[in-house]
């Protein structure tokens, strides 16, 4: 879709005015309703001993595809504008497969734009969706011009990563999940803890959370080594160049402009972590949950024990965001 | 508890007649209420094309211990002569893991038996529930002796990993979950495969199913490489010697003689595994499951992706027996 377009949809140009509100959040969750899991919320008392805090684990490395990404693709793709035929995107990670997913469910074509040093596991997850993959240079500007000339050709549609609304509020339905699911069990977490990359999950928790309960703290959790995000947030100036060093690799992308938005109004505060507090929490996570989630889901958890002082005593929510990884990374990452 | 003991509880000398009953599952369900888990199903469209089945896997990976001993270990523990101050096992593995943490439970001491070259996360979590620990050399004979060497000097009660039928009607408890939360989906599985070691698990698994729903069919699935229970099921004669080559460490043991005695009678047969079904399964198990099972619970599913004739178009109750594992053999145990 061009920009003006887009403004024929929206009613506005700017992408700061562009901001998906909460009712889409809750919109959402009914279009993705039988579409994705509701995933499962685990607790374990060796974690909750680690972390001097109740823990609630939500899952979505048992989400479709893998990682919740495969919420905001299908909430953007059940919403393409009348006629579309193809989608598209660039992406290394999750979600070009979560993208290529939801295109097929859909029978839709999606092509995926991915660097020629994306992990082989990741290209044979899009492939196996049925995606096409049109390889690039390992350059954002690779990514972005590949892309253009590909819409200009095809007329795809782009479903963006993170700086979406539809992709936002779709992110959005897990902090909405959390809340109804602890509901059900008899009461509202203190915290929720997501990690932020690009922000679509962390602006989509805030979204919901600021929505359905207030009183709920809503914390970011970043690698040190990529905390463009805290950095925008304290400053209040969106940092949009960062050299990112982390193991996270589905958080070394900057905010996005309508994420940044949404953060600086509903998000209470966002924490870094250190490679090794990602490599502690990762490794207490596999061993004590028995759950093969990757670096970047780890980063939430990590947060809880790296600032035991905010969390202690508390029902904390921990967003675990993806579970897929080369297995044979596993031995270097334990500590 | 010596053999004169033990006949006045039994009122049987001979440990052929000395088997449990169904009964004896009910009650340990009953027991084990509110001490253990009641694990989960888990189910994944993935496998359910790999198998070309319908694959309920049951979680006792996310049992207390991480393993389905737990049930045994604290069956056992809860029915144990009067005054019993002290529990003593040997093992090498989850055993040792499920007894220490039963006895710490009811504020019993326990004293495990390891060989010198037990993996050191073995040793870790004995220890970590607060058991003692007294090393022996890697053999047999010398588990047992030093065993013996213990009971005498410290009174210690013995809880057998498997021969024991208090042990069985623990480990029938997973079986009995299993058609309970089928049932409440509606429905009655046509198989429940479960791996055979000393055959704790597969005998009260056979005990349970034929009680509850003689329907269903009980398979158990072993190595290749440690076949003695297929040698013994179908030559009539309980297998005593072998020299076991798996990956599977949890099922190196030979078949005790109660185990043998119900299996003969529950259950329907007794499938093998190659080294590359296991690995296969496994590999499949952590990526598309994302669930971190140790080598022996992939037995179960590696049996129904070797023998698809006997399973297709079914439905698969499989147990994942546990999920303590050194994280550093991943690479070199996938396929």
């Amino acid at each position: 879709m061009s920009k003006s377009d887009q403004a024929l949809v929206t009613g506005r140009e700017n992408p700061e005015e562009d901001l998906p509100m909460a009712a889409e959040v809750f919109t959402a969750a009914q279009v993705l309703a039988g579409k994705i899991h509701r995933t499962p919320i685990l607790t374990s008392r060796a974690l909750n001993t680690a972390c001097g805090a109740e823990i609630f684990l939500k899952c979505e490395h048992l989400q479709k595809v893998g990682a919740f990404k495969a919420r905001g693709a299908a909430n953007a793709v059940a919403q393409l504008p009348a006629g579309t035929r193809r989608v598209a995107t660039h992406s290394s990670g999750n979600h070009g497969a979560a993208l290529a997913w939801a295109a097929a469910e859909q029978g839709l074509a999606c092509t995926v734009v991915m660097p020629e040093n994306a992990p082989a596991a990741k290209r044979a997850a899009v492939a196996a969706y049925g995606a096409d993959i049109v390889l690039c240079a390992p350059t954002l500007a690779a990514r972005e011009g590949t892309l253009a000339e590909l819409v200009a050709e095809t007329g795809a549609h782009v479903v963006p990563p993170f700086d979406d609304r539809r992709v936002i509020a779709g992110q959005g339905t897990v902090a909405q999940e959390i809340i109804g699911q602890c509901r059900e069990l008899g009461f509202t977490p203190d915290l929720i803890v997501a990690p932020v990359g690009g922000g679509g999950l962390l602006a989509g928790t805030g979204l919901a959370a600021s929505a359905l309960a207030p009183e709920i703290k809503v914390l970011g959790a970043e690698p040190a080594g990529a905390d463009d995000a805290q950095r925008s947030f304290r400053s209040g100036q969106r940092v949009t160049e960062q050299t990112p060093e982390t193991i996270a690799d589905g958080l070394r992308t900057t905010l996005g402009v309508r994420n940044y938005s949404i953060i600086r109004k509903t998000v209470n505060d966002i924490v870094t972590v250190s490679e090794d507090d990602i490599r502690e929490a990762l490794t207490l996570i596999w061993t004590r949950t028995k759950q093969l989630v990757e670096p970047s889901a780890a980063v939430s958890l990590a947060a809880v024990l790296a600032h035991p002082a905010r969390f202690k005593g508390k029902k904390v929510a921990v967003v675990l965001t993806g579970g897929n990884m080369d297995l044979t990374a596993i031995g270097e990452l334990l500590i």
